[in-house]
């Protein structure tokens, strides 16, 4: 099982391009991905088009293990993305029986009328797989490697709960953060040495400052040493302790 | 001046992969394109990896008016975004004066020391536009169509706020939101005919539920209308209020 397991999400929402909403869904997947050991190479946020949607999965399912995508799978004229996939796969929409059972028995009195377009979203393309959530009841699905969920974070996190019990788990992405009291320029050239050493692991350097009253007192750097192998990050880990140590201010801290 | 301009961003950025990270840029840059009439068609989020960075911005930079990156512009070994860019554009990377100077000239008390690492921001594709900051003085830059910028938001954003004077400006995207009572469901046929009928600007939908004490008193929907014809946008929207005014609960609610 040593087979990297890769990934890319497609957020698809014009509401995030306009700027009108704030992502809320790019962490949440990145996060849990990682702790399933599925590295996420690629995120694209790209319009309600059908076109490019067809054309995004397609280059994508074919580049990496799992394709996400959330948005689109609502009831009104701007969801277009299950006839999206439905052609990216060449495949008939289809009314799912079980989907058309959910979306029946399941409604809330605020919103009790099944009509047409409630029942558009037991329309899925043939050979999918239901992905359940216990919110809105209308269902996700995935067709070969690629997994079609709901934009709206709630719904979707419950989708992505019951979908990652049937993904393929990689090996345990681990990471191991250090903050130091030192500015990257200090850092730099250390850390250069240390990413051609330990070349199996990936050496992350990212800049903060610390303000007191609005002054800067000091710039620090966070060092993340990610990979799989616990030893080598533990070998680096200590290294970069070593010579942060033998700098003025060099001292460790932990923010988190 | 009716050309549309566009736009695509990519995020270069490992830890935002990983879920280290929570983006802070995406909504920034959108809201700000679309306030200067610049249509954000696509945000993709990548690795630091020279060769990913090299062929996206490659392809993208033909497929629109500009391109926004951020990331990868710092002083360490995983800082790789100059040389791709570098290398996407055929030209010499050289060490530019002016952003010597800026870096020599202004230093903090905590970080003074001037060495090669932090005199590596100054190393810049041949031929490219400077792009002032005066949090950290080290400038982006712009060449040709692609515009270079800092990962660090508060950086970025002062960047941004520089470069936006030399962009060209598009037709004012106009936006009306309205927040009706009412399932995405119910107005679903209304928002089609909506869009077919007004097919000149773009009609979203976003569903919204409103709680009291955890339980669910009504679903909503929010209709967003764009485009860059008022009247049009104006005509929409009082269709769309004279439909849910027919309907049980269908008052119109302005939450923002």
């Amino acid at each position: 099982p040593n087979k990297k397991i890769t990934a890319a999400y497609i957020n698809i929402g014009d509401e995030i391009l306009s700027g009108r909403t704030k992502d809320k869904n790019i962490n949440f997947i990145a996060k849990n991905l990682t702790k399933l050991g599925i590295h996420l190479k690629e995120v694209r946020i790209i319009p309600d088009d059908k076109k490019i949607i067809v054309n995004t999965v397609n280059e994508l399912r074919k580049k990496f293990t799992y394709i996400f995508t959330t948005g689109g799978i609502g009831p009104t004229h701007d969801d277009v993305t299950t006839e999206a996939i439905a052609q990216a796969f060449n495949k008939k929409i289809i009314r799912n029986k079980e989907a058309e059972r959910l979306i029946r028995e399941n409604f809330d009195d605020t919103n009790p009328e099944v009509n047409e377009p409630k029942l558009k979203m037991a329309d899925i393309p043939k050979d999918s797989t239901l992905i359940y959530n216990p919110v809105s009841f209308a269902p996700g699905y995935m067709i070969e490697n690629v997994i079609v969920m709901a934009g709206v974070p709630k719904i979707m996190q419950e989708m992505f709960k019951n979908v990652k019990k049937i993904l393929s788990k990689g090996e345990k992405i681990i990471h191991k953060e250090i903050s130091l009291e030192l500015p990257e320029s200090i850092l730099a050239k250390k850390m250069d040495e240390i990413q051609k050493k330990y070349y199996n692991i990936s050496v992350g350097s990212y800049p903060f400052s610390k303000k007191q009253k609005d002054k800067i007192i000091f710039y620090g750097t966070s060092v993340v040493l990610s990979g799989v192998n616990k030893k080598i990050i533990e070998d680096a880990y200590i290294e970069i302790l070593k010579f942060a140590k033998t700098k003025i201010n060099g001292k460790e801290r932990r923010y988190k």
